[in-house]
């Protein structure tokens, strides 16, 4: 069956592997036919350096994971292509999702390619170039007033009262799966071996379960000795996760917004696990100023070529932050996925 | 020294290696240092199929190469990293390009990760979008009024007046050298062959002259028998190439425009090129109305959950085109590159 929260405590749940289970080389190993995925050829995306900006912040090396050469323009397609595939195997033909923007598009991709009816919720104050993403692909749009929890909740009532599945990219272990797989690729990709740090734009955190997932299984095999110290960049105006990492009150009614869209969630539904990450790994969870943000999205495809959508270039103001903390040494090794594609912030 | 046209004739160049030269890995191998190429991770784009498109237009099997999914969002990327890895190995350090959109924010964004300043000539009339991501990259933009032509005489003549490198991906040799790797890689995708027929949207021809010299190359090699037919589609509004083709008259002084704004070059520089090529694999030239581009445009995301832009979507309505007239038969295969993204055109 297709759940994602846990019949007891109402939590979000995690896939286990038995201990005789073979190494993964996907994500969609548990499938019947793992051979016959939904795949829009996500994921393998490119590792490229940053020597500029590396300079400019001051570290021996900076590399770029360049997530946003998937599909549809984000790194979601990798929790995508392995949630609507378990779905398509369970003869799921009409699934739920909210989003405020990126998973929506995903998902409602990845449901076209499967031939399944998508209804997707979002705060009706997204951005209207990602609702109109959302909608090329066939799903059905569903804008709700309110906060980007009510919009959740709208859509867990919706499938409830329809019988629908809740196929949430926030809860769902499936999605995490798919994520997971970005740590098996940086293994293959770094040939100095793992960078000490991996820093990432952190919303409902499905990267850094996901990143660190994978290189548990990693470590696992014996195929790494430590893991780099995995940290999270929030925007200032919404940070419960550096709220919750460093134990101090954050309130989710505060007016204050932010440009980097993708990680504006007041109310991570994994906030305790992503903190428990974090410290598992001996990193950290740090907010930074719009206005680096701002500074860091003009800067990267002026020094770099790589156009990122503001959220990710979140990252980077907190690599920057983090070595002017000393958390990030000189000689150290740095790398950051560029979750999404500006194209997606253009108008 | 870089220049793109021949000093006799003023024609376009092309490359010819010598018949001791080691079979083509790479399109940066005539380089010095081949290995040290600026790079943004193009090229190596996922080879899927479209079951549902096939299944409508009524062919065996259509394969799609998401070439959208290089780092600036088209296939240009393939043949700006070859220009400008070899601009920057000769020591350029400014270079001068004409484009209507895809191939400016293409060489901008490869000039800047290379530290070249980029002069972008663009028509005054270049969807704003498309402005904008070249600007976005640290290019200077310069907007011309008049037709595309005068566009590239504008470019020709700043160049020549500030002594500066006119990087012309229409014209270029280099250029042509990374669209080649296309073939290269679908003689590794392709399980079963190649396919019988390639259905490319065209310009000013840099994908069909690309692919045909890659084809050539594995013809040369011994790793292929046969070449598949490349077909090129164009839109009636501005189909300087099927006229020539057809051995018929197209006046450029038409006032007819079109929404694939990517294939509305009226006088391609390698005209006589592109025919001879399309002749010398059996293939065609043919064009398709914009209601037929527009239709394709919503119905890939919607059937296939891949999101193109329109001058992609050509494409799919010439291979319609192709099959109603028994160019391409039930039983054949067709492959199309996806182009570029249709997040470029969501403004």
């Amino acid at each position: 069956m297709f759940t994602v929260v846990c019949a007891e405590c109402n939590g979000p749940l995690d896939m286990e592997y038995g201990s005789d289970v073979p190494a993964p080389r996907s994500g969609t190993q548990f499938l019947r036919n793992p051979h016959r995925t939904v795949t829009l050829g996500e994921g393998n995306t490119p590792l490229v350096q940053f020597p500029r900006a590396a300079e400019l912040i001051g570290v021996r090396r900076l590399y770029g994971k360049l997530e946003f050469m998937n599909p549809t323009g984000s790194f979601k397609d990798r929790g995508s292509t392995v949630m609507v595939s378990a779905a398509s195997e369970m003869g799921v033909t009409e699934l739920v999702e909210d989003s405020s923007g990126n998973a929506g598009a995903s998902v409602a991709a990845y449901a076209s390619a499967a031939g399944i009816k998508a209804h997707v919720f979002v705060p009706a104050n997204a951005p209207e170039s990602k609702l109109k993403q959302i909608g090329i692909y066939g799903a059905e749009v569903h804008c709700v007033q309110g906060s980007r929890e009510d919009v959740a909740k709208a859509a867990a009532q919706f499938s409830f009262e329809h019988g629908l599945v809740y196929a949430s990219h926030a809860l769902c272990p499936f999605f995490i799966e798919g994520t997971k797989m970005f740590a098996h690729e940086i293994k293959q990709q770094c040939e100095d071996g793992l960078p000490d740090h991996i820093v990432i734009p952190t919303g409902n955190g499905s990267l850094v379960i996901g990143v660190f997932k994978g290189l548990r299984e990693l470590y696992d095999m014996g195929l790494i000795e430590k893991f780099p110290k995995i940290h999270a960049v929030q925007a200032k105006a919404i940070s419960p996760v550096v709220a919750e990492f460093n134990g101090t009150k954050w309130s989710s009614c505060s007016t204050a917004s932010t440009n980097a869209g993708g990680i504006a969630v007041a109310n991570p539904p994994r906030l305790r696990q992503m903190v428990a990450t974090l410290r598992a790994t001996g990193g950290t969870a740090i907010s930074v100023d719009e206005v680096d943000i701002l500074r860091w999205h003009n800067l990267l495809p002026e020094m770099e070529g790589v156009f990122a959508e503001q959220t990710s270039s979140s990252a980077f103001a907190g690599i920057e932050n983090l070595v002017n903390t000393s958390v990030i040494r000189l000689e150290e090794s740095v790398l950051t996925p560029v979750t999404g594609s500006g194209l997606k912030d253009l108008s």
